[in-house]
């Protein structure tokens, strides 16, 4: 039984380039991606709290009453959020009942509502009782940023029930975004959120789920990127497992090995995130969009050879990248490689009939293939009627379930 | 009818690192191909003089008083090579009806070998009767340095005829190099042989065609490698037709184009060929040779990359490395690209199995494959019995043809 409803969703994150060489001090540019995560929150007085993630296949409720000891626990400004300490992470665990050193995704999901819902609720003194249902379009750990799309959707989704926020209202069919404040806001505790579940994150994957477009991420610095289109993509996910760790060992390993080899190839990347930069700019600008996007596929062939050569490439991205150059289409692995995932830009004129036969030719390799787009906005709030509609039948569905 | 008979042969070369980088000044590394150029001479007293080459169906013969002419044409001092003027390239083409202008293979290897012998010959004011037959290993036009074996050839049998260099006695069964100032004239006539042919060759085919082995070539300046293991690979040639030329301006337009995206790769294409020389040498001490050929193949695979990235891949390439690399052996084209040939390497105990498996898919792919290896000897004078079989029996065979 519920007062109000917010639907919100936020974005994951792909690398564009940069991945690997931004670990040697080069510059990364990390671009939303629309798979989202949609968070819909509802306010009720029926005491209860309760959390669904059928994602995960977890759906917890408890008893506001024995959420109190968050208030005691918790002693949070929600205008200046901070990290929970490891006292606060222990008596977490404890409740609910998550052994030290669990890690499993469930138990990371739990421990971060749970802190950012004490948290945000602990100047007000008070716990209000709420349905929430997070239904994602991401896959999980496959370095899409689906943990920090959840933080963002979270914090958004808590700070607006508790008028920490503005609640700005979607016209019909429509979607608003906040405040730049109040994006700050959010952002700040989403990274709250983001390292209680990875411990030390660079923040880029909440930035990018609070602002939406593209950042740049270099030598620890964050900085948005104010013009950018947005552009057509395939997102493929092989899904063959990886270790983001090792991946990034062996890089340094080879660097260490061979010097002056990698050494250049790193550079040769930095040079390629300034000019895809650039070129986007000139999209945007509306300078010769044709030869623009000719250079946008010829910066993801080059990167795609240097992160073969710096050996994070993978028989599985090999068979990716040439399945879909068979339709003339130009493919990179993203993020940590050794597997994992690949884009393959589209350029606005791709015809469907391209598409189909490229998706179709991944899906028959056995990989997950999504047509979406990178650049586009941050985290959102939407008007029921303005969901896709298979995103609002299968919200709909999940909480008649409930 | 011949009084005495000589055989020689010279190697082809390739490319091993450092194609088209060495265009822009870096370090390049080219190594002796023995696929070889054999070349018979009978010194004989029948008054005329005849070139067989029966690669490219021509057979010519001369009276040597029709060939008097030449002594007036070139003034030429054995010991000290020149190059043809034009008013003598001009007088040699009337004699030899090869219209200005005609550049096909039969016309310049006529032009060459009438320089050449008209040249060493004329300090002795004598024009001496012979048979050559020159057969070739090599295929023509394939930046195998061909044209540099024949000339090699050509200089190396003919100095010895006129016994400006001595004529060392192979044992039985054996083959006999000569001694390093007479290879330096040998080089030096090959070289104006190589001038008549290309216009403006770099010198490396001739040299390495003369010495064997390997070499550095770097900003016009040739220096043999003094350490280099012989190596086994696989030479195959996807008959992909290309220009060179062509290809050397893509590589300068991409690097205008994006200069501090491709330059780098350039001093990375650099680093590779002195860790690849310095690999060599390590194989030559017998240090950990199993890690010295796993960096070798290293190499070759850093390589082909920025091939790629530098534009001269080519599919029918991406074929050749796929399929070898199905039999876990690593491939990279070598000389200018776009098609044209590849090298594999093959460690000492490559299996039998592997290699024919290998050579066999390469021939299904309609590519012509030989096995071979690298680094072997520079041109040789060889006993009769010390040829292969199958070398000897053709000889003999065209020669009772002739």
């Amino acid at each position: 039984m519920t007062d109000k409803t917010l639907i919100v969703s936020a974005p994951g994150k792909v690398i564009l380039h940069g991945e690997h060489a931004v670990v040697h001090g080069k510059v990364a540019l990390a671009v939303s991606l629309n798979l989202r995560t949609y968070l819909q929150i509802g306010l009720c007085s029926n005491g209860r709290v309760q959390i669904n993630l059928p994602n995960i296949d977890t759906c917890l409720s408890w008893e506001s009453a024995a959420l109190q000891f968050l208030l005691t626990t918790i002693d949070a400004d929600v205008l200046n959020p901070k990290a929970a300490s490891q006292e606060q992470v222990d008596k977490l665990r404890q409740f609910a009942g998550i052994p030290d050193g669990c890690v499993d995704t469930r138990s990371l999901a739990i421990l971060c509502f749970l802190y950012l819902y004490g948290a945000i609720s602990a100047s007000s003194r008070q716990l209000p009782s709420m349905e929430i249902l997070v239904w994602s379009e991401l896959p999980t750990g496959a370095g899409l940023g689906s943990s920090a799309a959840y933080s963002v959707c979270l914090a958004a989704a808590l700070l607006t029930a508790n008028e920490s926020i503005a609640c700005p209202v979607p016209e019909e069919n429509g979607t608003v975004r906040w405040a730049e404040d109040e994006l700050e806001l959010i952002n700040k505790w989403a990274f709250q959120g983001e390292k209680l579940i990875h411990g030390n994150p660079s923040g880029v994957d909440n930035a990018v789920g609070t602002w939406g477009g593209a950042l740049k991420y270099h030598a620890g610095k964050i900085m948005p990127l104010n013009r950018i289109p947005t552009l057509r993509i395939l997102l493929t996910n092989t899904k063959v497992p990886r270790s983001t760790k090792t991946l990034v060992a062996g890089v340094k390993d080879k660097l260490n090995k061979f010097p002056s080899i990698i050494g250049p190839i790193l550079n040769s990347i930095d040079a390629i995130s300034c000019e895809c930069e650039r070129t986007l700019a000139a999209i945007v600008a509306g300078d010769s969009t044709e030869e623009s996007y000719a250079v946008l596929e010829e910066l993801i062939d080059i990167n795609q050879h240097h992160l073969n050569v710096i050996g994070v490439g993978h028989s599985s991205l090999d068979r990716l990248c040439q399945a879909t150059a068979l339709h003339s289409l130009h493919s990179k692995l993203t993020g940590a490689g050794g597997g994992g995932c690949g884009i393959t830009l589209l350029r606005p004129d791709t015809s469907p009939s391209v598409v189909e036969a490229s998706k179709r030719a991944l899906n028959d390799m056995g990989y997950d293939c999504w047509e979406t787009n990178i650049g586009g906005h941050g985290v959102s709030l939407h008007s029921p009627s303005s969901l896709q509609r298979d995103v609002s039948q299968l919200l709909t569905r999940l909480t008649d379930c409930q």
